[in-house]
């Protein structure tokens, strides 16, 4: 039993993981904490994809890249550009060889679907903190549009994936990094 | 010091408060922890207002209604218009008469920037259940257009108010919800 604070102080974001994998019942465990997260009107919009299949992973993280050099070359300006180099490398996985990826997805016709998301992926990363595991939220790994990738796993046209977690025992756990003060525009008594 | 899963039962919505300020420094403490939470490339894109005065929330409040209200009218299928006959009673507070209320915001041209803002509004909310104190997102907070109110507040036209998070000493905690169980499209071991 860890107090919050010290809780928030050892969730980093691990990019380095075990060969190991993470027993299904803490993934379910995981998983219904995410849900006690609040969302807009109760809509409880969340919906998971649990991927823990070492060739699954590696198809993942190809078709991410392919995905993403699609769309910075259909958009130039595309947040992905600075991580171009990573994209073309073949050797590169987006999910950092990580044992587990958790894809967390709402309806795309929800409007706060995408932040009551992210509500429960904060949960997420606490909860595996608190158990001593490691996650990491990967950007890079929400791009994906094959419609036979996404029936496979149970995403729907309808469906956007907003939260793509990667989750494992830690190899390393990096060092707290600085963080900015937070920046107050006014405090108004 | 409690447990993890404990604080998270612990965190609910909460709608009724003691008429009772908060602490400027319990406020920083909170809005510290907010900084801790992941961002995307590590941009920590959150600026924050914090209002702890009566008439400020109240006028902060009526503006929230007027200016939904204008939205309704100019796109009919609005998500506040479920919402419509709260926002014509004038006795109605969006705000539910907490004491204080913080607004997280970011840059608008920043694409990850709400969710970011939604990690750090987690943070915040279980930051508060630990101290014993009550939050709720208040989505009908964020519409905050009238140039004077925002330059008042700190806000610059390129910032977004996205997480509007009420904080006081509850008067009530409501119980747990019902929360359905997670549902897991699929599950690829």
């Amino acid at each position: 039993m860890i107090d919050f604070q010290e809780l928030l102080a050892r969730r980093r974001s691990v990019r380095q993981y075990e060969d190991r994998p993470v027993a299904p019942d803490i993934i379910h465990e995981l998983l219904r904490e995410c849900t006690l997260a609040p969302s807009a009107g109760n809509t409880q919009p969340w919906r998971f994809v649990v991927v823990q299949n070492r060739e699954w992973l590696r198809r993942l993280s190809d078709h991410s890249k392919a995905c993403l050099l699609a769309r910075i070359e259909a958009h130039p300006n595309h947040f992905a550009l600075r991580y171009e180099a990573y994209l073309r490398d073949p050797d590169f996985n987006v999910f950092y060889d990580a044992p587990c990826l958790i894809l967390i997805a709402c309806p795309k016709a929800l409007k706060t679907g995408p932040l009551d998301v992210a509500l429960a992926a904060a949960y997420f990363m606490l909860g595996a903190a608190a158990r001593g595991l490691g996650s990491c939220w990967i950007g890079l790994g929400a791009c994906i549009e094959a419609p036979d990738i996404r029936a496979e796993l149970g995403l729907t046209p309808g469906d956007q994936v907003v939260a793509p977690l990667i989750l494992g025992y830690p190899r390393e756990v990096p060092a707290t990094p600085e963080r900015n003060a937070p920046q107050i525009l006014k405090f108004i008594n």
